[in-house]
């Protein structure tokens, strides 16, 4: 991200020693033994996450948004997102939306356009997200797999930005998603007659 | 978040058994031996995060935000941000969120009010998120502690929009934040004239 307006320092940290703390299938943790940035000895434990965060946003040509919901483990509650996954290892993140977004709402897009990349907690994590836009959608089967149990809904995007800024809606990615759409709609970069109703 | 338009599913996961196979002072990793929501054994790893994340996005008069860039460890590379920290025990959202905007940049704000809520990550961990907008500006000495080398930038709102669209500001909160201060001043939900600068 180095330009004139936005510049970057060199690494103020250095690494003396590490070990690998625990893994799993999903991530490891690291825990280092460091010089901090102002020349004291210090601690970092940090997250890798194997696969990277994917969410696709799909918006129908009457500016509804194919949600899904399901009950989120480590949050212990239920969650309303856009279709999401992890990347495999080996895939695109343009074919882990594509195949998420099949499996969750059985929906092909003809188009599908990356809208943002985000870091999602970069104090703690290596953990990366890409999310998508797909439009001119077709229908087809389903096929969620064995941990996931889910709701579908159709929903105005109207009432997901509203659920958004009322925080019923609290997956980041769809935050995010739904947000930049919208941005998106505002400034033009989304093709008429939706971007128009986007923009509401 | 129940309410007509968005159901929700009682939990399909079944608890077995549970252990702490890491802790540190800013998160623990727990085992879960699981019933799936399709009725087989299964496993699920847990990360529960010690400290709630919390961003402020300040915006000054002449629709100006202050950002601070750090090399963020986790990720090996730099990043353009707004103030964050993590609420410590026992402080609230808002004094962290008043605290860190102090630390980092030496700003007091007379207007602090919570935009955006987020789960960051929510299929691995419980990490939460809250995200303010600091208007109503003052300025002070800034204090970052010993493990932040920052840097200080006042960029025009236009430019930290356009960065997050390009994929130059990544950090999910600041990306969230700046893309609801932008939704609320096209909805009419800032004040005048600011709201009309932001709205650009």
């Amino acid at each position: 991200m180095a330009d004139e307006k936005w510049p970057v320092d060199d690494n103020p940290w250095r690494v003396k020693a590490e070990r690998t703390a625990f893994e799993n299938d999903w991530f490891c943790v690291e825990e280092h033994d460091v010089v901090r940035p102002d020349g004291r000895d210090g601690y970092y434990g940090v997250i890798r996450v194997r696969r990277m965060a994917v969410g696709v946003l799909p918006i129908d040509s009457d500016a509804r948004v194919h949600l899904v919901g399901q009950w989120r483990y480590p949050l212990g509650r239920y969650s309303w997102e856009m279709p999401e996954g992890g990347a495999d290892p080996g895939e695109s993140a343009e074919a882990c939306a594509r195949r998420e977004l099949a499996e969750e709402t059985g929906l092909r897009a003809g188009r599908l356009v990356e809208i943002l990349r985000m870091d999602l907690s970069n104090s703690l994590s290596d953990e990366q997200a890409v999310v998508f836009l797909a439009t001119d959608l077709s229908p087809g089967p389903a096929a969620p797999d064995g941990t996931e149990r889910l709701r579908h809904r159709l929903a105005p995007f109207a009432d997901a930005l509203a659920a958004v800024a009322a925080g019923k809606i609290t997956d980041a990615l769809t935050v995010a998603a739904v947000l930049r759409a919208h941005h998106m709609a505002v400034k033009g970069e989304i093709e008429r007659p939706l971007g128009d109703m986007l923009r509401g």
